[in-house]
């Protein structure tokens, strides 16, 4: 069954030209020159290309379509009103910008039907995008082709073709072959500082063809080229590439073309005189009901492909399978054999580094279920994030789990994000923590967008030895515990690695930073029966008769703690040492049981890395034994030593507090 | 007087390859794969090319060499010791990555001599050379070709080809033209994970050709093929690239173009049979004496050339002001017109946003000294980073002060680390405070480098209103503050905007973020006769008969603070207000004077932003009214009031602590 192409006129894009400048107009704030410029591309695209029904917003199989360019919300907002996505009004239009609508400054994944993505920072959204193409081959692979086949087009501007990330995008879309991912290009030459001429030469076509893109270029407001381009696109196997010549701002007189149209409203004046360079004689917000109408028959025009694809679900006899899949349940299929792990890990004792731990956990977990997707952003063997039989994913081949991301931790990030966007898998990559700052953008999307991707974060302090403070993370965990819903995570041994790799997987509403050690460190004795970890902090030891002082520490200094209470009981003082691999989760406890763990003895927070933060943990007279500027390249046992980060200076803190 | 070049033979190569296997060997860690593989490459310039004096590594008019790809240190080190550079010995490489060293794991700026720049972070190297190309334009712009007429080398590997920044960078020397800059690409096909094939398929030479770059190819271990390419390149008026065709650990019979030659020591056998295959028969560490002298009279080729600029330099009549204008010193020539500006402030005590008065402070900096270049990653008009008569730097025009970054936070930032680097100048540039997220990869190696860079960073919370939560930064206050040696500034008004740059500029070895508001603000009530952001907080209201509560607040929330103190004032309770424009200067006072601010009443912290980091100042019991999640769209005075950062919650807290 297919989707009939409606024919697009000049008048059906000016709908959203109108839509556009009003809403802008009535908010006193928005974007008006790209939905304007890229009316004409984005009506045909709608009208004759997207599949989608607009009655059921989430169709498994839809074709995404991801507004890189987000400042132009408006151009998301308007067609998802003319095609008739439920529960988006013209009145949620006119509330456009305002506190509590659905209609965003920038669109926001959740807020409104149709968004598949929350964009505005530049470039991210073709990256995203990449992810979800990324994700379309990867369930086909596992569902098939006739269950899983479609596009995913993405609109970007020229500012995202500037950002970074574009590259790291273009490059690995290329390398991959992402033969259905199509990106619309509003080459309109002006940002916001004037002409684009200001600050870019680079030939566009040339250097996505060098990245092995089918590339085009076409008039923007030529319906013809437009869709004769989108059909040739559709048809390459090469990931596309259509440049649209357009004017930003298209129909204001006096200011299209100009940056002045970018990014405030136009004006009562020049919004009257758009309405009449444009034969618009329309009151604002007032769409003809013929127009209407016709973009509502493109809202229905995917109705009969989607109850044909329904019914294809059903005669593949895996429709409760692949809803299952979707529901990306995998906490329930990995608990059984985690706790079996930690029961070994128990008994074993080992002496491993986490970043070793979360191999072996990881293991278990890929072992025990399909959803999933691995990768590292070129530091595999040092991420340890590959297990065996994973598979990599190439291009030809994405029945594997594993993506070599290339040295591309912003892309990887913001792949992983479109991953997850996309349904079902559970995508995790890896870098050093200390480069999680190239990836801070999309992490904070993660956030944002509340998914559940992990970050696993190796070679996390002044442990990783004598790469040096370019390489050794001192504030990174400061700043990971900054961003809101981000669950930073930094297990103590073994045992606290598989904990975490649990409540990350479980946590489907929260990313999370694994943060591990490349140093070994030894297993702590500790109960296995219940998952500690859930609780962000709990006592590891609790002195008889009381407490002197109370010693918390995380990760790779736990058994620092360890050491310095044993060298506190042998000057008679008496330590408790608690383990806090999540300030977040030890946050979000009950007031009591904090009090519990804290305790009311003077504190001692023990962390490779700055104090900014720990305050809340230590109280007023609190010490901290940490490190207060950058790193330094050596050994990882001499820079513990150099930096006094060791039991001795920890138990001297601690009595002194006495 | 021209620098002689001297011809390469293999042996003068191999002792850069038998220096950097047994330095690695001799650490038990590093990197010897690049070094072996580009040491064919790497001689030839040394040799023949780099207009350099091994006596005087500071030359003002040296040629730059960048080694991007950082991993390989032991090239950087075995040359600076076979060319001579003072206070470079062999003692040191046998210390390589030893706590204390000058050869630390990746090369740090400031440790040994020759090191132009810290690199490690993979990009970043070839985005800083960019500034130092740039750099070198605009000091020829002001001193003349005479005088300043040197070419930038960066040596860059795949991964830094990988990367996001480098198409950022790329793009702008692309654009500028940036003829003396030449990026010599070790094409090993070899990266961490294994083939270079693995990740990523683009056309280097095209993508370079793209945009602008002159491209050769050359088999890297080809004398004649090198010494060819780089004639060529320098003849050539575009930024050019070199794709040298290399072996990594070449001359490793059973590593060599492997991944596992890149990361990990050879192995006494592999080093053994290493000296084999490549006719090496020399202990380790050990340059026979004719090759040793052959190297050291390269390093003192560029001697006339030196002594002859010298000359140059004198004869010009412009030494003095020049070795004044590499001081850098800019604060004094600012200090008296910022004064008679501010005493203008407290006058006229204008309503402004901090943005606006930043561009008013800087009218009146780039009045009072040439050494700012100021610019924005394409948001010039929003962060007003502008001011009259700067003119814009372009292609062919260097005598400008303004650079349009284009929609690039992290290649301008990495570009301002190069100018810095390259001396003199006080680069600073915009973006919007969320987007320093994009950029902090490059504002970490300021703060690890010791550069006076200054980061504008506007729209600096849900006070820009309507852009939404993707524009809204709550947590970045607390991700910079937490990295160590950077000053973040964000002042109450038009005053305390003045004094944070009169700070920003004086601070040579620290650099600065300045968080400004996009909402107007109302200037404060207070003495203009000191500088008192300086001392990072200070009390503006002091309630006679003592405290009740002490309320601390920052930028656009002192206002807030003093409207709450006038509310507790009515209900008969004394708040002192405090504004604290720096945590940093605040926390390097004396313990007397912080205590005096901080008092001992009850406190409220006020900012709109994350509590995380606050809690330092708050004391147990302190309370704070801020953000505890991410932003949402809407006009700046509703999310006030939404997000319950009023005048009338803050009076509330305070009444509750009492």
């Amino acid at each position: 069954m297919s989707n009939q192409p409606l024919e697009t006129s000049r008048e059906d894009a000016n709908a959203i030209r109108a839509l556009a400048m009003d809403a802008v107009e009535k908010s006193k704030s928005g974007h008006p020159g790209m939905p304007m410029g890229m009316a004409d591309v984005a009506s045909v695209l709608f009208r004759s290309f997207l599949k989608f029904d607009a009655a059921d917003p989430h169709w498994p199989d839809r074709d995404r379509f991801v507004l890189s360019a987000g400042h132009g919300s408006m151009l998301i907002y308007a067609l998802g009103y003319l095609v008739g996505y439920p529960g988006l009004d013209i009145e949620d239009l006119k509330n456009f910008r305002q506190l509590g609508s659905k209609t965003a400054g920038h669109p926001e994944y959740g807020h409104a039907p149709g968004i598949e993505t929350t964009t505005g920072p530049l470039g991210q959204g073709l990256a995203m995008a990449v992810g979800m193409a990324m994700a379309e081959r990867l369930q086909a692979a596992r569902f098939g082709d006739d269950l899983i086949d479609h596009f995913t087009y993405v609109l970007a501007g020229d500012g995202c073709l500037m950002e970074g990330v574009s590259h790291e995008a273009i490059d690995l879309a290329g390398h991959l072959r992402l033969g259905k991912l199509i990106l619309l290009w509003d080459d309109n030459e002006i940002s916001i500082d004037g002409p684009t001429s200001l600050s870019t030469s680079t030939d566009q076509a040339a250097r996505f063809a060098a990245s092995g893109w089918h590339v085009q270029k076409v008039d923007g407001h030529d319906f013809a080229q437009i869709t004769q381009a989108i059909a040739a696109a559709k048809a390459d196997p090469r990931p596309s590439m259509i440049a649209c010549k357009t004017i930003i701002g298209f129909g204001a007189p006096n200011k299209q073309g100009k940056e002045s149209a970018h990014g405030a409203p136009l004006g009562p004046a020049e919004v009257a005189a758009s309405r009449e360079a444009l034969g618009w004689g329309h009151h604002p917000f007032e769409i003809p009901a013929p127009l209407l109408e016709g973009w509502r028959t493109a809202g229905r025009r995917g109705a009969p492909a989607h109850a044909d694809w329904r019914r294809r679900l059903e005669a593949s006899g895996r429709r409760g399978e692949f809803e299952e899949f979707l529901k990306g349940d995998v906490a329930a299929d990995v608990a059984g054999p985690l706790a079996t792990f930690r029961e070994e890990l128990a008994r074993d004792k080992p002496k491993l580094a986490t970043r070793k731990s979360s191999e072996m956990a990881l293991g278990v977990i890929n072992g025990a279920t399909g959803a999933t997707i691995g990768g590292s952003a070129d530091l595999t063997h040092s991420n340890y994030t590959i297990t065996k039989g994973m598979g990599s994913v190439g291009p030809e081949s994405f029945s594997g789990r594993y993506i070599h991301y290339g040295v591309r931790e912003f892309g990887m990030a913001a792949a992983m994000n479109g991953i997850a966007l996309h349904g079902g898998f559970a995508p995790y990559g890896g870098t050093f923590l200390v480069f999680s700052d190239y990836a801070r953008g999309a992490i904070r999307l993660s956030a944002l967008m509340k998914l559940r991707v992990i970050y696993v974060l190796t070679h996390d302090s002044i442990g990783l030895g004598e790469d040096g403070p370019t390489h050794q993370p001192v504030e990174h965990l400061a700043s990971l515990r900054a961003l809101p819903n981000l669950n930073v995570f930094r297990p103590a041994d073994a045992i606290e690695t598989a904990e975490c790799w649990e409540l990350a997987l479980a946590a489907k509403e929260t990313p999370s930073a694994l943060s591990l050690s490349r140093q070994n460190l030894p297993t702590l004795d500790r109960p296995v029966n219940e998952n500690l970890s859930a609780r962000g902090a709990y006592v590891l030891i609790e002195p008889s008769g009381g407490r002197d002082v109370t010693l918390l520490a995380t990760g790779s200094e736990v058994a620092i703690a360890l050491e310095a209470a044993r060298l506190l009981d042998v000057l008679g003082k008496r330590a408790a040492v608690v383990s806090m691999p999540s300030f977040e989760l030890f946050a979000a406890q009950p007031a009591e049981y904090r009090a519990q763990v804290l305790g009311s003895a003077p504190r001692v927070g023990v962390e490779a890395a700055v104090r900014f933060g720990w305050d809340r943990w230590l109280g007023e007279n609190g010490v901290f034994v940490g490190m207060s500027d950058f790193g330094a390249s050596g050994p990882a046992e001499a820079l513990y030593e150099h930096f006094n980060i060791t039991p001795q200076t920890v138990a001297q803190a601690a009595a002194a507090l006495l």
